[in-house]
């Protein structure tokens, strides 16, 4: 028996004024979702524990078993990792936004009107960054996907000791500051605020921005590093659950996860890690995958960014997209040949616009589940799910479980 | 008011598929668990934790509130103390079947055909075993119940670092090996080698083995360690609990781990460690130990004997006669004076033939309880009982404040 692990990121939410106090899962109706709903068992997951909000690292991390508090460097290694970069031990990795800030270096808008393939030729024009503040340190920028980037900086003296809050409306460069007195962390801290400027100087004029202005869109006129960490290092998943395994993902970030776990990342054409994603590719690409491998890591970020921005419209055409996909491959495999397992990796309150700590629906389906009566997949109705309360830590253990295969203790 | 506690080894199971998807707790319609699940309160228990199967070992320790991560020591000390042997702190001991094996000491039968009285006159043949791989060490060995007995190894330089499965079709003895190059753990493993060994020249032409192969049985043709422990060491439980406690059971392990908790280890005529035990006679031999003493301990072994054989019809048969037995029980005692706990210890997956992590239902019945609405005492109406998911070890302190006995903390 195989496992497939479904995320759908920022899925889960709370009842909206807008939705006549549904939530999104509730109004968008996704048949599919019910379906496997019913078809198995049903709970509450918090990835971490009660009242603790998880970012997307540490919940997906906690969800492939790797416990956040042990493997835990900071978002920035598992980026640049994603991102395809040989990372060192010595290097220090941040996630990047292409943003729109003002000459005064406030940020506008912290995602560029989210912008696209735009970025990647923003990113041709950067060419080989040097810094006055730091001539010895190597500055290794690339861009990933849409409006993100990593950038990752090699050489002596750097510190992870900085203040470097995921950018938003209303953040400033000079907000970059050392949290402690070490020259390290003010070194650090002045080689960021000088890459921003730096970035900002060579793109506030390109020819694509000032295009972007004359259509009313925000300029990608500089990227603003967040996220900083070290090269994490996790235990392979082979070595872990002896399983061959195989990950579906857009966003570096997973990828990273996936790639230093010593799993298969698989691309897709077509996967943008945001709405207009293309769910049924990625469906496609989990079904084959599922062939070679005994876990395939289905991860589907497009509900997390409309969340962030507000975009109920967006949030429901995400979660029917990912219904969509979930249909496909629920008429491809058997509940007698894989168990599937459906997630979110936590809650996006789309009012508050960030993550919360409320715990979400896991649903998970196998033709010997002991059948719940959960008919849909929503908050609601996980909370009389068979499964009561689980810990994001929990799920791969009783998903080894399911499969035969648990960790055994006496005889 | 007193507390009885009663465990169906094993007992809990997955939907199968020739149940039309019931489990054999559900198709065997067991009115009087029914009637004690009603009159009382029911949850989901996992005896260690969410996804981790544990032994019958660890799960009753845990039951009985022994933490099995600080007090385990191998199986082979539990059996080895339940049969009766004063053993030393030096010593070896191990879990044995009477097994059958053929002529390249690979194991055919690991149960002999569930030999039963017969292995009693085998084991007279065997006589005093001494060994030419380690003339200095003592061997003892003593037949238990069925086709069980244990081997204490006594003297000096053994180690416990030897790799030992539990039987099943197909192992070979070559497969006892040391796990480390300690000349202990070297010298062990060849001990053991030649006690199989010396078992089959012993037994394979016994008169009764040739009476066996007449009738077409599997003979009982040698004799197969495994388990291997050290002697445990166990709080006392009336000094843990303040409780006078007693012990109904069948089987060496169980009463090994209620000797070395210094309970009364009642012995029933009858009580066989399989199907074919008279529950009733453990019924009577529980209603007359609760007169004198306040907790007493009931396990049946049958269902875990015929979910690791795959015998469903056995299966449905041994929970039927554990019904009879409560019904007998709960007629002659009232859930005003004590309190009565129904749970398995772990399930047993007949599909699978082995221990799962899969949550089992509990039931406590006493006058005071809050009643929730289960009706049924099985795997999926446990699931939305008012107790929710608990732990093993949190079952003796849940049943010491019912009894108006908990632990204070705070005045």
């Amino acid at each position: 028996m195989k496992i497939l692990l479904i995320v759908g990121d920022g899925m889960a939410d709370r009842p909206l004024k807008e939705l006549g106090g549904l939530t999104p899962l509730e109004a968008a109706k996704p048949m599919n979702m019910d379906r496997l709903a019913t078809s198995g068992i049903s709970g509450f997951m918090n990835a971490l524990s009660l009242g603790v909000a998880p970012g997307s690292d540490v919940a997906n991390l906690a969800i492939l078993g790797y416990d956040p508090h042990r493997v835990y460097t900071g978002r920035g290694g598992f980026e640049a990792v994603g991102a395809g970069i040989e990372l060192r031990d010595d290097d220090l990795a941040f996630r990047c936004n292409f943003a729109t800030i003002d000459s005064a270096f406030n940020v506008l808008d912290p995602r560029a009107g989210r912008i696209g393939d735009e970025a990647r030729e923003l990113t041709e024009a950067l060419g080989d960054i040097r810094l006055k503040s730091a001539p010895n340190i190597q500055v290794i920028f690339k861009h990933t996907l849409g409006f993100r980037g990593v950038l990752v900086l090699r050489g002596e003296g750097l510190s992870e000791k900085i203040e470097l809050k995921a950018p938003e409306a209303g953040l400033k460069i000079d907000d970059i500051r050392p949290t402690d007195d070490s020259e390290g962390a003010k070194l650090t801290a002045e080689i960021l605020r000088e890459f921003v400027k730096e970035t900002y100087r060579i793109l506030r004029d390109h020819p694509i921005n000032r295009r972007r202005r004359g259509r009313g869109l925000p300029p990608a006129n500089a990227i603003i590093p967040w996220g900083v960490g070290r090269r994490p290092h996790l235990k392979s998943f082979r070595e872990l659950y002896g399983l061959r395994g195989a990950c579906v993902a857009a966003v570096s970030l997973i990828k990273g996860i996936c790639r230093l776990a010593d799993m298969t990342v698989i691309e897709v054409r077509g996967a943008t890690g945001d709405v207009d994603t293309d769910t049924l590719a990625k469906a496609e690409a989990a079904i084959e995958a599922l062939e070679k491998h005994d876990l395939v890591f289905l991860h589907v970020e497009g509900p997390d960014e409309a969340s962030h921005d507000g975009d109920l419209e967006g949030k429901l055409t995400i979660i029917r997209k990912i219904d969509a996909m979930i249909g496909k491959i629920m008429s491809h495999i058997s509940l007698d040949e894989a168990c599937i397992a459906l997630m979110a990796d936590h809650t996006t309150s789309l009012r508050l616009r960030r993550h919360t700590a409320d715990p979400t629906p896991i649903s998970i389906a196998y033709a010997e589940a002991l059948r719940d009566d959960v008919q849909h997949y929503s908050e609601r109705e996980a909370l009389r799910g068979g499964l009561g309360r689980i810990k994001g830590i929990e799920v791969m253990p009783m998903l080894m479980n399911i499969i035969g295969r648990a960790e055994k203790f006496g005889l």
